[in-house]
């Protein structure tokens, strides 16, 4: 069943001490001896992004979620530089900063991940698809999931062909920085709907 | 000229002053003179939101975005008070706190502001496309746009009746107070969208 695959979570670690057990292979083992631990796999998201977070509340925002996200998956959030990219670039040379950029990109996603990448011309999902898109993963064993968040002049065509999903939050251009935000909040809220919890809208 | 009207602010004066000029009937008087200021109407934008802002990120963020919008927009942002909405409300005791929370907006709202209603199922507007039609209405005399965003519920089906547009940010639910984050981001890109200026993705 999809959802027992997603509910192997500790309940016995709080937040502040290690929520996730060790994993020995394919097997979870909890060190509180959960039985929800054993024989099922963690879900892991990692966010890839270009460039240093800059402002405050962002960071703060960010926090929040991942914090949040703490009892349902292992997130992990890896900013890569970005290359200058002043106004007035030739194609050639914006295309340049996209390629470079997306290597960095690559070079931090394993061989076995989903990678999902966040393109205006993407599916635009549904909070309730996404939940079901990343629940199913987990059922067939695609428990690690790769987002990847292109800088100000977006991602390169390498990381879209590596993408399974390209996925849009709508045909709005976020700034890369805020779509960090919005990007944990949904992923916060797919576990939510995941495991049937309430949820503020 | 469209972006005639919507380039009428004055070029003196500093942020910290006072950057709109005072308001003679139809007729704008900068106070320092500035040519740009005369003859035209200044875009006032109201943004009118359910609930307090309670997260501090959400607060500074916005405050951010406000402060930019200063040289291009009246900018004002109105909290009206949200109805406890606890879980398993039948869906009777749920439309009696939408149409609360919708009275509320709508006594916010002036007879002659165009208003744009949030709603997941509206039209999905690219922000060039929003920054056209504020563009168009301030053309047309349109100068005062209301945004309405609902409470956890939604919006009450008499806030969409008075809406001469109703707005959808994508296909996935935010957080009502992460959505004023967003949306005034949206409103400020718009802005400098008429103006032609450079602005980061």
């Amino acid at each position: 069943m999809a959802s027992g695959k997603l509910d192997l979570y500790c309940r016995v670690a709080s937040m502040n001490e290690r929520p996730w057990c060790q994993s020995t292979g394919e097997t979870q083992l909890c060190r509180h001896s959960c039985r929800e631990m054993r024989g099922g796999s963690v879900v892991q998201i990692q966010i890839v992004a270009v460039g240093k977070l800059k402002e405050k509340y962002l960071i703060q925002g960010i926090a929040e979620y991942v914090k949040r996200l703490g009892p349902y998956a292992r997130v992990q959030i890896v900013e890569v530089p970005d290359e200058r990219a002043p106004e007035s670039m030739s194609a050639a040379e914006e295309a340049l900063v996209r390629q470079r950029e997306g290597e960095r990109i690559l070079a931090q996603i394993k061989g076995d991940a989903y990678v999902v990448a966040l393109a205006l011309d993407g599916k635009p999902l549904s909070s309730e698809e996404l939940a079901r898109h990343v629940e199913e993963l987990a059922t067939y064993g695609r428990s690690h999931v790769a987002f990847a968040i292109g800088g100000s002049l977006g991602l390169a065509p390498e990381v879209l062909a590596r993408a399974e999903l390209k996925l849009a939050f709508g045909r709005m251009t976020l700034p890369h920085q805020l779509m960090r935000l919005v990007l944990v909040e949904q992923v916060y809220r797919a576990f939510k709907i995941m495991r049937g919890e309430p949820y503020h809208k």
